[in-house]
C-alpha cells in the first residue's frame, strides 16, 4: 500500500487548447502500480476552465474544493461545488469551470489508467 | 452525464464480520451506468474500522474529511489524514480505524465496478 499527499505530487499546467488556468496531478496512478483506474487532480484558477470537448472514456469525478460548473452536451451549466461527486458518460461533450471569483476549484476526476 | 450529492445517497451499515460503526455508500457505480469503476464512500465512527482483510481488487482512496490510520499487512499503523490518498493493492491485507474521539472518518472507495 502506499499513502499520498497531494501537496508532494508534481503539478503542471494543462496545455491542451481551450484550457485555461489549469493544473494537473496524478496521485493514484500508473507510476503508483495502479491496475485499473487512475485519480488525476485538477485545480482550476478563478475564471479558469478545462476545454469543451468529448473523448471514448468516462470522467469519476469528487470535488475537493470550491464552486464551479458542469457544462453540458447543449452547452447548459451545471453547478458543481465541494463535496459533489459527477459522472460524464463516454464520447459526453463537457467542460469544467471556476465560477468563483476568489478560489480554486480542485476535483479529483478518475478514468481508466491508460487514459491517465 | 450526472451530478449527485453524497447526502441524498442511500447509507447502509457494513455487517461484514470484523467491522464496527463503518457505513456504505455508492454515489457512483453500476446504478449511474459507471462502465469500468465505482466510487463507493464509508463513513466510519469515532472508534469504528473496517475488517482487518484481503481480496482480490484495489482500493483507491481518498479521505473527505477525519484521521485514521490503514493497516498494512504486518499490523503496522500508518497515519492517513483528510485531503490524503492512498492505493491498496490486489490481495494486500489492510483496515482502516478512525482514531478520533470525536469525528467521523470518511473516505472515497474506488474499486473496478464488479466488485462494487
Amino acid at each position: 500500500m502506499k499513502i499520498i499527499s497531494l501537496s508532494k505530487v508534481e503539478k503542471y499546467e494543462v496545455k491542451m487548447e481551450g484550457a485555461s488556468g489549469a493544473w494537473k496531478q496524478i496521485p493514484l496512478g500508473s507510476k503508483e502500480g495502479a491496475p485499473v483506474f487512475s485519480y488525476r487532480v485538477f485545480s482550476i484558477e478563478p475564471g479558469g476552465h478545462t476545454p469543451y470537448h468529448s473523448h471514448p472514456y468516462e470522467h469519476m469525478n469528487f470535488v475537493i474544493e470550491g464552486s464551479g460548473v458542469l457544462v453540458n452536451e447543449k452547452g447548459e451549466e451545471h453547478p458543481i461545488n465541494a463535496g459533489d461527486f459527477a459522472i460524464v458518460y463516454p464520447d459526453e461533450k463537457h467542460q469544467y469551470k471556476n465560477t468563483s471569483p476568489d478560489n480554486v476549484f480542485r476535483m479529483i476526476c478518475g478514468v481508466p489508467v491508460k487514459y491517465e
